[in-house]
């Protein structure tokens, strides 16, 4: 063993602190493991968290990628702009080793800083910021790396799981699940980038990247999160054999990619619907290896610490790696599809007051001639009997059909509330 | 790129033939992924299956290791002893790097394998032993490398989950459900190793010793296969909310560890209850991971081979890696608990004509007598009513204890059937 291996974290909050404590304490079993003996050298936040000597303390988190003797910056600050971009270009172009689980920045700017990455030969390694203790980037970068992946999905964001699960088992409606996420520190007090999908679009970005072996494609992306979701829609797909979830798919046919986040009835009996609480799936289909599923804590302070710290060790023990496995320059370039252009299968939802029950008729008509087809429907009274929801699972539809009639019968004053949500078969 | 990587594939059966075919089909697109150019430079087999040059047919497959110009030996011959184990250690003397789906071998003598690989300085990777494409091996060595691993468990024999699912959906007895198997593919003509949990033991020793970084402990490990499971036990156990596996299941506690092989009873809720057919599981627990849970095919050429190539893959594009992460000789050492002395809830069941009824009030009684209290008990009438069982779930009891009143209610010939079922909390 030559000199230590220095470690900057920079952002000391729950992940960052948590960090610092893990390295410190498993300091010396680490570096037997990674046969490389390391140190934190630098530490750096807003505020001061911890007692270290004043030559560990970095005032300014820019110093950090000029110091000569770090070797690698752990970027914990967050967020695609702003400090943590800064801050992770610099060290880069400085030749340090970086290790984030910011998927943020990750998805936004990842081409860039792999070139720059390979470019000046030294890692980029981003485990966490995909499903949390998942080791999945590592599984598709090493274990799985011969196989052709043709699609990728799963849940990949606690926060908004956790909220379904609640509105499923406790009965609870959104808002209340809501808050009870928050009160267990399970969604953040400004909770828009889960709810609204922006957190699974990113990860979701990054997979589909690494899975087709092309670049990140930021933009041909669909994104609709779970707030339009309301606790009657999850009972009623319950009586119809389905579980809402929140999905983040990318899959390849003939060459075109599509890329979604979309709250999805998946079937009661698939391993997707199965996934509770705050738990993440990732599920890999390819060749030669069929499916593959892995399961484990997509977030918090103990999963997030397990990959990074595994990456870390990574950066010490192994040879330089190219952050996305093959250089940016040489990937595969495809056409994007857009997942309004295709068909699916739909749940439907009407609510009127029972003395309009006439309507239902009109509805089917409607229906009918828009080319949307019944597989089944059921309503069912709520409000003492003065309200009913006929619920229909529709034939496979053209999507613009769907978000056609859909619109159109929203604009009738009559209809307490009209939806539509996508089934997907996984 | 240099000259190019030589590989000789040695043993052309299922697994030898899919290989040597995927790797000549995606020859180029797998030298970009591992930056390397490679060769399928020689091939051996009993028998001639491929039309390839002279040159490239090896008549005595120990000339490989002698060949200066292979880089690596893929051994696919199989077995712990003979062939399979004479190539590998004369591969690695000659520095040669080895990849390997041989359990039996690395079970029984990986640690001097990899101490013979470490002197030598040549990759020994086996990531195709263990539970066939799903990348477990590699995310103990990596991914999850930080991770103090304390349980590792789950569904490693694809054969004999066939078979248990069999008999609990197609309501199929032992004998049937095997031959359904063997129809199919799933299970060989001689399925001895597999049904006595032989295949199970070699797995569980491996992820052992990579996951409490020992050496592999080969004697201390209890092995019982479901040759002893009947039809009824399958459903009985659902209908008490169970269903039985065959689990292999490590565990480190204070400093020890148990290794053990056995069909149990698991909660039908649980994760691993929901694995069927031939699916594989395989569930690590550390800190500070939490749990972590991978699914996927456990055999087959296609799962097979995508663990075999990702790791010849691995060896061309990284540096040297050791076999167990840690050298051998610096291993910790543990000691060994034996299962027979520990304590489960189990499964009973005594089958009784119906006219000796009466003989129930022994049968508790005597249980009393020998601390086996009960939790919860169930009579089922069979064969026209001439015949019952008398099933009972017991609260936690010493091993020794079950063991020997079901050895003493065996020896009294009233008794139709008499056996008990250990019950796992997983």
């Amino acid at each position: 063993m030559n000199r230590k291996f220095n470690i900057a974290i920079i952002g000391l909050g729950n992940i960052g602190s948590y960090l610092y404590t893990f390295l410190k304490q498993k300091r010396k079993i680490l570096s037997k493991k990674a046969r490389v003996d390391f140190n934190i050298s630098h530490i750096c936040d807003k505020k001061r968290k911890f007692k270290v000597s004043k030559n560990k303390w970095l005032k300014n988190y820019l110093d950090a990628p000029k110091i000569k003797e770090i070797d690698l910056i752990v970027e914990l600050i967050g967020g695609a702009e702003g400090s943590a971009k800064k801050l992770v270009f610099s060290a880069l172009k400085n030749k340090k080793h970086v290790v984030t689980a910011n998927k943020a920045l990750i998805a936004k700017y990842g081409n860039q800083l792999a070139k720059i990455a390979e470019k000046n030969k030294v890692n980029l390694e981003y485990e966490a910021a995909v499903c949390g203790g998942i080791p999945v980037i590592r599984s598709i970068k090493d274990g799985l790396i011969t196989n052709q992946i043709n699609k990728v999905y799963g849940i990949f964001n606690g926060t908004t799981n956790f909220i379904l699960s609640s509105m499923d088992f406790d009965k609870l409606n959104f808002d209340f699940a809501l808050k009870k996420a928050q009160k267990l520190g399970y969604a953040e007090r400004n909770p828009k980038a889960d709810l609204a999908g922006f957190d699974v679009a990113d990860k979701l970005r990054i997979l589909s990247a690494l899975c087709f072996n092309s670049t990140i494609n930021y933009k041909n992306i669909y994104i609709e999160g779970i707030n339009n979701i309301d606790q009657k829609d999850v009972q009623y797909s319950n009586l119809l054999g389905f579980k809402i979830k929140l999905l983040g798919l990318t899959e390849k046919n003939n060459n075109t990619i599509v890329q979604k986040v979309f709250p999805a009835l998946v079937k009661s009996n698939s391993s997707t619907a199965k996934i509770n609480g705050v738990l993440n799936n990732v599920i890999l289909e390819g060749k030669p290896i069929g499916s593959i599923e892995m399961i484990g804590e997509g977030a918090g302070p103990k999963a997030t610490v397990s990959a990074i710290s595994s990456d870390i060790i990574s950066v010490m023990k192994d040879s330089i790696k190219l952050p996305f496995n093959t250089p940016i320059k040489e990937k595969n370039k495809y056409k994007f599809r857009d997942m309004l252009n295709e068909s699916y299968e739909a749940y439907l939802r009407f609510d009127l007051q029972v003395k309009n029950i006439g309507l239902v008729k009109n509805i089917i008509r409607k229906l009918k001639k828009n080319r949307i087809h019944i597989q089944k429907y059921k309503k069912i009274n709520f409000n003492s009997n003065k309200f009913f929801s006929l619920i229909i699972i529709t034939k496979i539809t053209k999507d613009p059909n769907l978000r056609g009639i859909i619109k159109n019968f929203k604009n009738k004053k009559i209809y307490k509330c009209v939806k539509f949500i996508r089934i997907e078969k996984v």
